[in-house]
């Protein structure tokens, strides 16, 4: 078993190359559901989403994010009745967050509304979220104030100055059942290439995470998001600087400097490496940029194989089978 | 001004044309409400979504429900999760119903939801729901027992045997603030070619609407759903049986007689009109089947000629230009 620490962008599309090199069943992900919000009246929840679109084979390659080749138009209706259309829910998407607001209205937790929703899609990997309490992350500006996270990400495009970043709920939060188990029992737990601080942070701020993977069993890998002192994507880069980190794979390596077994950076980074070698930690170069679906697959390929150093030859051929088996039935990447 | 009491479909029909021929600030609508029902978690409010779609020009006139020129990618979502998808909501009708839950959830009224929906799509009529309380018209089946009224018209498709029609939640309701005005005081009362038992017949359920109906002071005239003995559309005629009332004109004279000042009736019923005359009724023959614009305006102008007989011949003309005025800036048919 391997657990997956994600948010929902490069955690999305690192998954999607998991999903092509082992058996999803074997994959547990425990998500971030910092990003949360109450949109329309609905409960949309960023990042669980595009990993079960991801997992499902439904995502949209294209935005990142989303229902492959889904329309806008209650979108444009809903402008046109005057309400907020800048978080954009195309019309197909709109079924995810539909289910999942009448589950949790119907008493359901959000493990729960996820676990019915993953059956109903036919994803096969476990995707929980870290915890069934509402972990709000509030990003702080000098000159608007607070902000939610999709606020200043997706309806400000993160053009705001940033002073810091908190975790409201997360001390009163818990991890949701399976969490700490997932991780203390994982063979291997993965932090895929998303933003260390409202990515992976809000995972962190729940109480008894952070200890859980202090813990684990398994070695922690984490892949870097940052590669040559920039994000891949989004505003990871001024987030770290604003929680005191610097944005290289240095600031990568310290957000996760309590559990952290291996850091895998860019071959770009192999300079940086270096340094961050001496500190003592295992540092791998590889491509980790992912334009492909072959990209993807390698990337994943390479994390497995430094994660799992343990893992004798033979379960690793018969892992590898059924995953050619896996792509055989038509689960392609 | 002009109260019109009214459903969704021969409703909305009738409504197009009368705002052809009289300014809509002079409309007031009092609507069922007895076919709302919670779809996908939302609060759906059929015959008040008809009417305001038709209002606001957005009616799809080819389907006589939702909005035109809209797709249904959302339903077949939510086909793929499992979920029911009988009952068509569109992508950018889905928009009217995420608007209504959240303004309810938010604590609102249905008058007031419907109050901000109608002045946010420019809606110049005042449309009232019958009753902000819920009032629901339960189907009673021989065969699969007690159906609510979109079950047996929408998902079963009017297929069943019908033993009676019962309004759950009437005899504790009450009229929404304003309906009994619009009708007390209105210059004539217009029942619209809508089904008696289940469009008109829980608006009469609602304790006080009948009594100011019958002391209204305008004239009250109905206009026949019922054409040749049987229904223009839909179950009228299965459902007036089922409440003992015959399907012909004289059953909608009937289902409206302590009140009914003119039946307007299909010219093919002109040999019936003879008998209903007979019964004391005034009974005007005219064209109402609306399959045109023009055949709409002209009925509207028919009814409103018969039901407004006092209005002086100046005052009825100045009606007629600002109508005409409103066509000329574009609100056409």
């Amino acid at each position: 078993m391997i657990c997956v620490l994600s948010g929902g962008t490069g955690g999305a599309k690192f998954v999607d190359g998991l999903r092509q090199v082992m058996p999803a069943e074997e994959i547990t992900l425990v998500v971030n559901t910092g990003d949360d919000l109450l949109w329309w009246g609905l409960y949309v929840s960023p990042d669980i989403d595009s990993i079960t679109y991801v997992l499902s084979g439904m995502l949209s390659r294209e935005r990142g994010w989303g229902v492959k080749g889904d329309t806008f138009l209650c979108l444009q209706a809903m402008g046109q009745l005057g309400e907020p259309t800048w978080f954009h829910t195309g019309d197909r998407d709109l079924a995810m967050h539909l289910l999942r607001s009448r589950l949790l209205a119907e008493g359901k937790t959000l493990l729960e509304a996820t676990e019915v929703i993953s059956q109903k899609l036919g994803v096969r990997a476990r995707v929980l979220p870290m915890s069934n309490s509402r972990v709000e992350t509030r990003i702080q500006t000098p000159n608007v104030g607070e902000l939610s996270f999709e606020e200043y990400f997706v309806q400000r495009w993160y053009q705001d100055p940033v002073s810091s970043v908190r975790f409201a709920g997360a001390s009163d939060a818990e991890p949701a059942p399976g969490v700490i188990d997932a991780i203390t029992s994982a063979d291997a737990v993965i932090i895929a290439p998303s933003n260390p601080v409202t990515s992976i942070g809000p995972i962190l701020a729940v109480p008894s995470i952070r200890e859980a993977l202090v813990r684990a069993q398994g070695k922690i890998a984490a892949v870097s998001p940052i590669v040559g002192n920039a994000p891949v994507a989004g505003p990871a880069g001024i987030l770290m600087q604003a929680q005191g980190l610097p944005c290289s794979i240095a600031g990568v390596a310290q957000a996760y400097e309590d559990f952290l077994d291996i850091l895998i950076c860019d071959t770009r980074d192999a300079r940086t490496a270096e340094t961050v070698r001496k500190t003592g930690l295992r540092v791998q170069c590889a491509q980790t940029i992912m334009r492909s679906a072959d990209d993807k697959a390698a990337l994943a390929r390479e994390v497995l194989n430094c994660a799992r150093p343990n893992m004798t030859d033979a379960a690793r051929s018969r892992s590898d089978a059924e995953a050619n088996s896996f792509r055989r039935l038509g689960r392609q990447p």
